[in-house]
């Protein structure tokens, strides 16, 4: 039951993932790659910012700006 | 009756804690994995800000965004 | 009469004492435990900032968002 | 199909990328060279910033000042 | 005639010291104890913010929240 | 084809320099010295912000300021 | 011809500097000590902000808090 955190990143390799960032940047993508300084590496990324979003293709991303990386589905919102 | 940082964080596997984030983001969710940096891994996590609240499922944290860990039970609050 | 301060906070286990974190919040709580990296362990927590108290009970703390930390006793304030 | 983003960045040695830095500014270049702390070399660079476009011709980027890293064929945007 | 940082601050132990830490606040107090980190221990501290003193006793510092130490005698201002 | 960042900046030495610093202030000199850290040394240096210019003659920086570092012949500037 | 940036800042020991530092203040004093980390001791300091100086006498800096030191000898400035 007890997953590290390096073990679960990797069983979702493959996997479409969404990253926030610390610039409040969000990016979808499916993770081809990670390190142990959790650099990450997306195929087919899109990036969302509260004004624009882009398609990326493939992106590599430092890991000290990713702040939380999920698997996006069953990801539901609502206003507080 | 002393407790290291991690020794009480791995004691609190399987349960359901909350954490602050530097970006002021809380997150509640039941603790299924950590490390020595005190990446973190959530399942069934909510993510809370001051306008919204999402479900995100199984999340990935990374430590350093991380400023407390409290399991939220008994948790209660009165304004200033 | 020279105490490092590892020393010092290792004499505080046990007593109450006062963290100011980097985000201005302060919290107040028995000291349980601490590592090298000043990674704290309150215990019977309470959080304050300028808008709310909350009561968290047992509460881990990030050293890297601890600016100060003192025992609260005899603390006094005044205006400038 | 598994890469790590050190592989990834190699693979690019010679192509057009595109950095986005920390502090917004964008950088697209010929990317020349590359080491373990991702700092990175482009040849014939154009920073971008929201106001201003400049060419830079050879630039050292610092990594701990990069965000993401990415290949700029097939980018698209949209407004949100 | 050449002290090294961590030489002058061991000879300060016991005398009075006014530190600026990061968030602009200054504390002055009985320098105790001191670390490689420039983690500080200083006794019956006095904390000033632009707004309110506060008395604090005996205060751990993070070093890294740390800009500058001196010894406070003779220090003098004036409006630019 | 390949260069190694340290490898570039090395190759820099004795020419006209420029340095884009994260507080925004460029900085143009003689790059007379550099180190695994990205430390700099600049001779005949000349320091500009939005709003002055200074000559500051012969300046050492820190690496962990530095966002770019490029030769600045042939730069050229044009209005988004 | 060619300086480490620690050759350079030990050249300068026993000779006024100037240091700017990450919060904007500016502080002139003899340059009595520095170590590996750029930790700096000043003697006969003068602190200077864009409201006020002070004249602190002798101080010690964090180095991760300098952005530049230079020998203010000849420094001009105009507005740009």
């Amino acid at each position: 039951m007890v997953d590290t955190p390096t073990t679960l990143v990797e069983r979702l390799l493959g996997q479409r993932v969404t990253l926030t960032l610390k610039d409040t940047r969000q990016m979808t993508g499916t993770l081809l790659g990670v390190d142990e300084h959790l650099n990450l590496v997306l195929d087919n990324a899109d990036e969302t910012t509260s004004e624009v979003s882009r398609h990326l293709g493939r992106v590599v991303l430092r890991g000290s700006n990713v702040v939380t990386l999920h698997a996006p589905q069953g990801t539901s919102a609502k206003v507080n």
